[in-house]
Parts: structure tokens; sequence; C-alpha cells
């Protein structure tokens, strides 16, 4: 290997090496996830790493155009695209192959996204996803089994007390249309909104007038859902956007009623976030300082309504405490074959000598096979 | 959507959707794979599916550089690769990240590699893989464990009675070297023996005089393992030919100790495959007509001896029997949450009814909630 060459270690930014034990431990939270949507009812699909560019970026897909690595297919000579995103290629399934199938569909879905570049706090351009989407309801309750989902499939992954904070990313936008807000104004109202910085949005409010002045009591509203609510009910808000106070409180509702000790927070004029999102849009925090675990909401799935939920198996990992391993067995060279399968079906992990320098310690072994039973090692044996 | 578009139901040649149940039932085959080698200390390890294309394309990488899509990364301004094989990439990590780690190495992973062009018998672009790699271990014991690995993960799938067939890529090679073949007379006889043409081999190797003679027998001799041993035990062999005779009785020998019943047939001088193979290679197959389910044997991991194992759930799920699905449970709106959670605790699976449109008809329900259990629904109720 001449100088000028890399390091073999040296990835490209963004792009890494899962070892033992983490890659495991991200694998099985996946299918932990997965038992939870498939017990109620969402089936897995799996679409292809690479599409056709054009149908991969259609619909929501459009999205995460500029994220999307894309290439030159030497077999058809069009573009393909290495997906950025899954939800636009279940969307395709769902109008396509399962278009006959009664609504609503419920699918799920893991695997691997890809994304050009990576951001200050999100270094990562590989990213793992386990997500469910549920296709051709519109309902209040299909958003709460989707959030609720969400909730169940974190908590079978060991986060213990996920909380849901829930944005309404269609309000400031109503409330903005209602005011006839446009142009400059409109630009720097969103802008001071993103910031949440108060005293701007009022002041630039007072410009635009009624109703746009609602906007820095709903500012201050965020929080528990609860308060938020009631300030939400409280406001004088133009027809649209009470519809969508009223379908947050019938969300909100739908989820208390089957998990009421879980913490739900709601932003309403908070718009951040996907900008597929055509109703209430869902975050899943865990306890203490996790970030984002899962990230959701209200969506159309081509030419239906659907709500979907897109889970971060990578985050789950590094928030949630790590299993232990089980013990390490050394199987001496000509032990007896079926002691060490019994040892295997007990749950131990038997790693079998096959040459006379293999040792124990060797092996990271912390027990040896003796007659049919797994002896623990002296430390200092 | 303008005619001149394709359909979105167009993917590219050899990228497929998988669908419910199929997806479902591939990932449940990938993880019982991979419970089997975990058992046996093999510890799990992610590659990313991008890489520089100078290290995905190194060492063993070389003998799929032509399958391997390629693409500009806009971060490092060099060219990735979109794996087409992923034993280069764990022969980089166990040289690099996990260099300091006693040898021998046991190392798994899963996931998809993807390749520029199928072919008429394999079409698929993009290839779902579970593999084990046993580096820096070079004993007939090493290979045999890898070879009843592969055996065993294909029981846990579902293969009733796998059978393992041997080959010894560099038999044929050393013959010819020893008979001091070159050329084109080489080519030919290599040409001859990869048809299993008898009549072609026999005449070229009186033309290429001993030991090349001796390919004719040792075609002919290909079958069931024994024979093909006692054939080989019979052949005159030059020196290097013999070692890789005794290297293939010992590993034989080894597996049958281990597996008696095991069906193994060897090919001493087929030599197609993977040409990065330096000593046995293994492929498996279920009974009937399943195709190749598995393929592995023996490499160089860098610097290192190294023997793995390939195999391809997608094939494995094809031939095997699908195992039959939970029933489906309506649970209609307003019903016991609690109830519809203690059987989804027994294993059934629940769907929430969501509006009043949704029916046990139209969500595909075999069951319904009735108190606490789930009752059968009548054909014609």
């Amino acid at each position: 290997m001449t100088e000028d060459l890399p390091s073999p270690a040296l990835l490209p930014s963004g792009l890494t090496d899962l070892l033992p034990p983490e890659a495991a431990r991200e694998a099985a939270l996946v299918e932990a996830m997965h038992a939870v949507f498939a017990a109620h009812g969402y089936e897995r699909v799996k679409p292809p790493l690479l599409e056709f560019e054009d149908s991969l970026l259609a619909g929501s897909g459009a999205a995460v155009a500029d994220q999307t690595f894309r290439l030159m297919d030497p077999d058809s000579h069009r573009m393909l695209g290495l997906r950025a995103d899954t939800t636009p290629q279940v969307a395709r399934i769902a109008a396509t192959r399962l278009g006959a199938v009664p609504r609503p569909l419920r699918l799920s879905y893991s695997g691997q996204v890809l994304r050009v570049r990576g951001t200050q706090l999100a270094p990562q351009r590989q990213i793992p996803q386990v997500g469910i989407e549920l296709i051709g309801a519109d309902s209040a309750e299909a958003d709460a089994e989707v959030a609720l989902l969400g909730v169940e499939a974190l908590a079978a992954a060991g986060i213990a007390a996920p909380s849901l904070d829930i944005t309404l990313p269609t309000m400031a936008p109503a409330l903005l249309d209602a005011a006839g807000v446009e142009g400059d104004l409109r630009r720097k109202l969103a802008r001071a909104l993103d910031r949440k910085d108060a005293a701007a949005v009022t002041e630039l409010a007072a410009i635009a007038g009624p109703p746009a002045v609602g906007l820095t009591g709903l500012l201050t509203a965020a929080g528990p859902a609860d308060g938020a609510l009631a300030a939400l009910t409280a406001a004088d808000l133009p027809p649209a956007a009470r519809a969508i106070a009223d379908n947050a409180a019938a969300i909100v509702a739908a989820i208390r009623a089957r998990a009421p000790g879980l913490r739900i927070t709601l932003d309403p004029v908070e718009f951040r976030g996907l900008h597929y999102h055509v109703g209430v849009a869902f975050t899943l925090y865990g306890p203490g300082n996790t970030g984002e675990l899962a990230r959701g909401g209200r969506y159309m799935s081509g030419e239906e309504p659907a709500t979907g939920m897109t889970l971060y198996p990578d985050v789950v990992g590094r928030a949630v405490a790590a299993p232990p391993q089980p013990p390490r067995v050394f199987i001496p060279r000509g032990a007896d074959a079926a002691a060490a399968a019994a040892l295997r079906a007990q749950g131990f992990i038997t790693l079998a000598a096959l040459s006379d320098s293999d040792t124990p310690q060797s092996l990271r072994c912390s027990h040896i096979l003796r007659g049919t039973v797994a002896a623990p090692i002296e430390e200092n044996a």
C-alpha cells in the first residue's frame, strides 16, 4: 500500500461501522419494534434500495430530493435514486401493487436510508429506520393509533416513559392565510415563529392585524397538551384554524383514552419538520436528553389520507441500557458436541477451540465446558 | 401525471418490492440464521452500504469490481461504491477496528448487496445476504465449523435436509501447474473442465502430458464425498495437489465427526465460483430443486487466513413452506383495550376499527373480539 492511499479504516463522513455488540443490539431493537407493529396488523413490505428517481422523488419524496444520491443505471440508461426516505416507496406500493386491498391499509417497513449530506446535529448519512404507515384513514383515531404504536414500540425497545410532542404545522399558515399576510411580512413572521421569538412575532403580527395577532398567544401556549388545548379553545380563531384546533383536541382525547399516563406536549404554531405534513405532526422523546426517537404525522400517500411514524433504532439504542450478554463457554477440542448443543439451548454462547492455540482467554470465555456443565473460569486460573 | 411518464409500478430490472407476507418472512429467516451464528460466538457487525471504492474493491472485493455501482460523494469529492459483497467490508473491519482482538475472530453480518447487472439465471440486482466469517484460523476444523454452521442455520430456517457440495478450486490449477500447461492449451483445458466435457479433457490432457492426464479421472470422480475422496487417494498426484486432497479429506472427516448423516458431495476439479477462494469452496442446497442456498469457502481476509459462508434468505424463503399466519381479530370501536392487548399477548393479531366503515371483512379478519375472547367469524355471517 502506497502512502498516498487513505487508511483502509477511513470511511466517508457520516458513514460508520457498527461493531459488536451494537450491531446485534440495533437488529434486536428493530425486530422488537416490528413485533409490536405486526401484533396490531401492520404488515411488512420491503421496497428496494434503488428506484427510478422520478418515482422515488414523486409525492412526499420531493421533500428529500436534494438529499438523494443519484446514479446512472447502465441497464435502463435512466437515473436511479438511492432512497433517502422510505415513505414515498410505501406510498407507491400502496397505490399500485396493493391498490386493490381494502382500506385502511396498515404497512410497516425497516431498512437503511442514505442522505447526500449530514447536518451538524445529525452527521449520519446512513440512517436505519423502522416505520409504519396507516393509509386510507383520516380519523382522529387513526392519528391516535399511529402515535400510540410509536409509544408502544419504544416501550418494547426499553424506553421507559416516552413522551409525545404534537405540533400543528398547518396552524400558523392557516392564521397567516386568514390575515391575508403575504410576501416579505409572511416570511419574517415565519422566521420569527421558527425562532420562537415572541417579541418579534408580537410586533410583526400587530402590523399584519387580526387574526395574526393570535399567534403570540398560541406561541406562548406551547407546553403540556391540556394547557395548550385550553389556549386554543379560548383563542378567537378563523374557521380553518378552528378546525385544526378541534382535530388536535380530538386526537389528544383519543390518545388519552388509551394512554392516560402518557406525557403529551402541544406546540400549536410550531411548523418546522417535514414539509409534507398536512395535519398533526408527532415527535417522540425518551426521558432525559435522548434526542428524537421517532417522528411522524399526517400526510398524503398519493391521493389517499395517511398517517405514519418513523422510528430511529440507532438513537433508541443509545438511549436504552445494553442488555447483558450471555456467558461465553469455551468448548475444548474433542469435547462432546451434544453437551455444547445443550448449553446453547440453555442460552449460553459456545466457542469451539479449533486448534491447540485457542484458549478460554483468547476466545474471551467466562466459562468452560466440563462434562456437561458450563463451569466458571477462575480469574487467576 | 402525463402519459410519457412511466407507470409508478415500474421498477428497474432486477429490483423488486417484497410484499406481505414475504417481507416479514425473509426478516424472520434472517434472524433465525443469526440466532444460530450468535449461539456459536459469531458477533454481528454492520458496515455501511457505501464506502470509498478503493477500500471496497480492495482484496476479495476486486472479484466484484465490475458489478459495483459507483457514485460521486459530494462531501469528499471521491468515488464511492455501493457494496456488491459484504466480505471485503468485514475484512476491513477485522484488520482495522478489530485488529487487536485475539484470533480467531468470529463475525456475522446481514444486509443488502447491489449489483450493476443481473444474470439470466439470477436476475436480481439487490440480494439479501446473511453471512459469517471465521478469520485467523486455517485448520480443517475451522472450515468444518463454517460448513456445519451453514447447515445448522439452514435447518433453523426450515430446510429439512441440506446437502453440502465441496469443490477444490485450487486442484485443477495445481495439476496444470505441475504439468507445466500454459497459454492456449491451459485455457482450452480450463474451458473443457468448466463444461465437464470429459472427452475434450481427456484429449487435451493427453497433449499436456502427466500429471494433467489425471484430470479426466478426477472429473468423473465427482459425486458422493467418500467415492471422490477414494479416487483422490488412488490418484497419482503431484505434491501440491496431494496436499489439497489431504486437506479435503481432513475437512470431510471433521464434518462427518459432527454430522454423520449429512449428504456431502465432492467435485475435485470444479473451479468455477468466486475467484478469491484459496482452499475448499462450499455450496449448500436443500432437498429438491431449491437452487444454491448458501456459498462459502476459504479465502484471505487481508493478510489472514479465513473461511466464510454467505446464505441467501430470499432463496431460502422460496424453498421452505410459509408458516401459518396468526389469526386476525377485529376490535370494534370502543371495545376494551385491555382485552385486545391480552389477545396480542396470546399471539393474535388485532385490528382496531377506526371508523364505522371498518368491518371484519374490510380488515381481513377471521375473528372478532367478543367480551374478552376472539370469536371466529362465520363464513356467511
